[in-house]
């Protein structure tokens, strides 16, 4: 080992000199990948990393007195009030399985931004890590086939980014669309439309509040703000996902060279794949433990929408507008899902996939490593977890399937009576009701 | 290693020249074995596979400007034209639990072909890999007993085609019986009962379009080729199964002398074993690549079908055609599943095998290669499986049918209650409704 | 390993020189120990085979023209012919979730015995394969602590019986009684209680036929068989259970020996042990491959009872008789099933039990042999299997009982609406209703 | 081995004579952790082991004939006295899903007394075992980091017994608040506070019996010990899973030391910690069949009541005080269960964390016990389990909560239907209703 390791290092320097240092700015590291999805949501108040604009993970903190953090704490305040808001809103017009969604939605949305408030004490360390990783696989031997990670990670981001903004401005684009024909219906005078907007939309705050329109685009884009919160999580997520997956799809790409059975490595070889095998397990571990809460509200928050959006199917929709946004938005939630699960399954796929070719190594080629990682490969589960409490592999998302069905058929009864209860009529005027 | 493998590559030579050429017409390859069953499908619009009549699997591709691919574009063409139509009727008439299933009938059909469609496309490097594992077994030292793999592939597949072509039969024998019945009822006169049996039966094709005869008969055979392919598909993951199946039973026929103790063989042995019984477990990979979709498909519609079909079991049918068709098709349809899931599942009863008589080596024979082969009997899942949602073991089935169970229980209720809606009353005149 | 064998043999003939031959009646066999309860059975007409009474398992035979085949032929066409007219009474009166269980009964009943029919065509090879397993076992080393096997399966067998006719007994009595109530109620006069009783209690018979005393006291003989059936299957495979599971509980206290880590023993001590291991295994395994059908009836004949009886809690009960009966029937039935599990899954818990000594062998007496014995012992599923659909251990026993629950809840509420349906009300008199 | 085995009686030696007997009353044991509750426990007549004050394991026992036997079987008896008469009260006033919870609370109560009970006849041979294992890791080359473990169970037991004690309290001023709420609604003139609450209280019993202040006492005392037991339990068990995670705590803490890669230890440090390692596991089983059927109680209380009090979420409460009292008792309810089940799992998690560091040991350093090791932690369930019929970990938390969650769907409904049923009317008065 000694003689091999020494061997290794030299290898490496050689590598160094062979491939001259590459411009700092165009490395094609993790941390650079999520750079630009990590800004956008610290303009929305989450995630108030302080140093994300420097290089040096090691620089990274949460500066408790800086802007980011202001922000952030105004939007946590601020949804507070409105849960607190809504709740006695909810008592007063009667609670039920659908309307008690909106108190969820503000509860939920302050759970994932102090999570993240959380999460960004702990970043440094797994970001230093995660720096490690990514230096040795940007260098020989290891090759990143097809697109790079950060395109990789800015593409899926934006892509998904959009998605969200869209299925946000179209649920906007409803409720005026609601509101015009409501006061069409009701032959009401409305002379500032944003103010009736504003006024209507926000009603649990401006029963309480004298209205002022700077406050209105201050609620709109805390609306906003916490809209996002949902898409933010899962998104950063399967960023995780593809980063840790991406290492995993080297190794297999590098071992895959091996397949066709004429070339037999030596031992030397397998303790350095072994050795960054478990490096990338070691990270996946870390992470792992650091996004544990998150993954466990993501999955708990859209398993909870998914239950109460497909209780909707029966009912008869009003309008076209609302129909469509309806659609758009059950079809986008259910697909991001499968995406969130499918991209944290594919870490575990990638994960064991070595083993195929292992299999085929012949018996000269054998020696006690080999051995060793392919007793790893098969029992481990290198997979992420919600706290441990399951792993994200693709049989999960089969099963959590069944059971949504099953909640679904048990649940759609009870709808039906539960219905009468908690609805605001028509043309209720802006009173305390 | 490498005497070992120039060993085996003599032996290979030397059985080549003791065993002259076969007449290539009699190999006994999975291809030759579906071939019927494929042009047989092609009949009727779907795997347009081109090259399929030949012995060369290379020939095999999907040829877009061929007889073949119209007739299946011309299908699905069709279908998708009575989707619409179905989904405008189902519109008008209300949609209820029971009613959609024609929606969804369509639906599938249009994707399985479009599936198959897909699977042409990819069929050429399968069948390549399939005929080189086919050869490999064809040859001493495998052994097949009983039926030729051909005949296994014939026979089952004819039987169900029959059994499927027979319920085809009856559900239009009912479908005839009860316009009879409702023509007697409703005092109609009828004078070209052709005409009146495919203006009902095709309604929702026929009240946009005039009818003619040639149509009729173009839509008898459209509804023919749909009602087929969900049969078809079934069929084929059958045959698959069989042929993969049938490779891993070759090898415990072949490792079966081992059983009594008396003869140990050496380690080239094997490595040539574990060698075979490793190219049969890449073909299932592939094989499982290509056709998961095909799979998952399958599955949902038969778990789907068969909900559906037992919750009518309370249901007083009206006469005794009905009845027999009903309960015909239950069970057909129950058999059926049962069938698609014990032979795939069947691959992991003969791909686990071998462990046995393993077990039974005594140590004196014991090897590096042996401690390989076990290991990796012990820890992989060797089955086919839908994308690696679930892999297909008796244990699947078992809890599948307890799934089916508690839908069962829970679905009783509901359909009580939406029965009264989107039924069509008798003696409807010919009028959009 | 030749070595190892010679030595081995040589030890077993010296072992039989030292202890002589043994009375052969008093071997402490399988066999044996169940010959009792199968002669039980053959009164009732079920699992006749032939040779019982003899010590040589290769005489036992399916012999179709002998009196226990006769008679138990007669029992399956009288049951046949009982289902078929519970059958159409069960048409007239209408059917509900409670009164179906009449005709699952019946059919259970046929089926099972037709089962054990089966069984008695394949029992041969198991039993001279089980005599050589219980050869071994009978001998030093090897040691039995308690009861020997007989007994154990003795006593087992003759308390489940009698359990069981207490059960029927009680059947019995709170028949009668409720007719002498209902005789009370009606004011009817009954000169032959006798005749009344089986005119009642065979009604679906007596309707078709004429009454006999004869032929009242046959059908009394048949109804008592049927019923004992469901028993029978249970108890047999406790016992096979138990036979099983013993062998392995001596193995393991022949381990134990080694549990204090002083004595550490050569390669060949571990080359006997597994080899006998093996041989309970192999045993295992055809055992299961014969009766892997009864088990699957028995599981869900106990399944469905369990299921039916507990929807009956809620009912008031007539009077103290019905409430004794139903309550000493729920819970026998309970109780019963709980042990046909237990036993089954203790055969998994004690062949897993070797791990635990060796995983305290220190590192000298570490050998190749241990290393295999140890591997097997930590992937194979030693358990019976209803087919292969399920392993029997106590995690099963867990989930089937979740699993009832679930039906349970479910299933409450149906009852409580179908209950005014397929009633026939008190004083009906003996017409065709 | 010999000389490895020697070495290390060597070694242990040297520490003894290096680390110089400490003072007795001091050493970090878990007999000496739990002994403040047991006591507590003792003065509500639970768990009635003598020589619990002593130091010495061997001289625990249960002594029939000593004042805490006898408070034990006083308290069981009247528990029993209070079932029968809470069972007649239940058939006067009807029996519905909420009020049986009154009479399974009873039987429950006595249950776990009984089961401590015969704890107490098992103890001491778990305890020797225990000091034996305690005294290995009280020693150098372990320590423990952070808080001592008698620190640890001290602190856990007592702040669980706090805020049990507030439920009680919490319970006891709802009782006397709906009381006095009562009085003032109907209207009552009450001169004995205490004996009007001794009478509501312990209706079952004082409608049999002439009141008396003394026997009120005595009843409120039985009460509150009945109240305590189901959180002794659960504490119990917590307990006992801290003991038993701290220990593989400080083998993971040992071995943490080698994660760096520089030191790689010979042979003989591994025998070492398997051997240490072993013996945890050892112990882990005996305490686990000791205590198995509490477990299962614990678990199926647990889950019992945690269905029932959920069921009452949509229930409209009376007052402020029930409010808070529901609230409390729910949440109390929910995290203790949770606790339970976590630190059990904890043992699981604590015990699978060897693996991980195993995973970086280099090649160098590799030898035959490490790979016994891993295989060995690889392959085990290390973990409490509910007598086999599950383990203990995190995946069995979480499909519990689902389980519960689908009951909770299926349950909402009947309870909305049964409520009618077996409730006591206000004002009711003190007769024989």
């Amino acid at each position: 080992m000694a003689l091999a390791s020494k061997g290794y290092a030299l290898q490496q320097r050689m590598y160094r000199k062979l491939w001259p240092k590459i411009v700092d700015d165009e490395r094609d590291t993790f941390l650079r990948g999520i750079r630009p999805f990590v800004i956008l949501g610290q303009l929305f108040g989450i995630f108030p990393l302080y140093g994300i604009t420097g290089n040096d993970p090691d620089r990274y903190r949460l500066k408790w007195f800086s802007l980011r953090v202001v922000l952030n704490l105004t939007v946590i305040v601020t949804a507070l009030v409105q849960t607190y808001y809504e709740y006695i809103r909810l008592k007063l017009i009667g609670i039920n399985a659908k309307n008690v969604s909106g108190l969820i939605f503000f509860i939920d949305a302050c759970l994932i931004n102090v999570l993240f408030l959380n999460l960004a004490t702990k970043w440094r360390s797994v970001a230093a890590k995660w720096e490690e990783v990514d230096e040795t696989f940007n260098k020989p031997p290891y090759q990143l086939q097809g697109w790079s990670l950060r395109k990789r990670l800015c593409v899926t981001s934006f892509v998904l980014v959009f998605l969200a903004a869209v299925e946000h401005c179209l649920s906007i684009v409803n409720n005026v669309h609601n509101q015009l024909v409501e006061i069409h219906y009701c032959n009401w005078t409305v002379t500032n439309y944003f103010q009736h907007y504003a006024l209507r939309r926000f009603a649990n705050v401006y029963l309480n509040f004298p209205y002022h329109s700077l406050s209105a685009i201050f609620f709109t884009y805390i609306s906003s703000a916490l809209t996002i919160y949902w898409n933010y999580q899962d998104i950063f997520i399967i960023m995780i996902s593809i980063g840790l997956a991406t290492r995993f799809q080297q190794i297999n790409n590098y071992l895959k060279i091996l397949s066709d059975g004429v070339l037999i490595p030596a031992e030397d070889f397998w303790v350095r794949v072994r050795t960054n095998y478990v490096s990338v397990c070691e990270l996946l571990d870390d992470v792992d433990r650091v996004i544990s809460w998150t993954m466990l509200i993501s999955c708990a928050t859209n398993l909870y929408y998914i239950c109460l959006q497909t209780l909707h199917v029966t009912k008869k929709l009003a309008n076209t507008v609302e129909d469509a946004y309806y659609w758009y938005s059950l079809v986008f939630l259910i697909a991001r899902t499968v995406i969130v699960f499918l991209s944290a399954a594919h870490i575990h796929d990638c994960a064991k996939k070595p083993l195929d070719i292992i299999m085929k190594i012949p018996n000269v080629g054998w020696c006690i490593e080999l051995e060793r990682f392919s007793t790893q490969l098969k029992s481990e589960k290198v997979a992420l977890s919600g706290m441990g409490f399951f792993s994200l592999t693709r049989q999960l998302l089969f099963s959590m399937a069944g059971t949504i069905v099953t909640y679904e058929l048990v649940m759609l009864k009870f709808d039906q009576e539960s219905e009468s209860k908690g609805n605001i009529p028509l043309c209720t005027p802006f009173v305390r009701f």
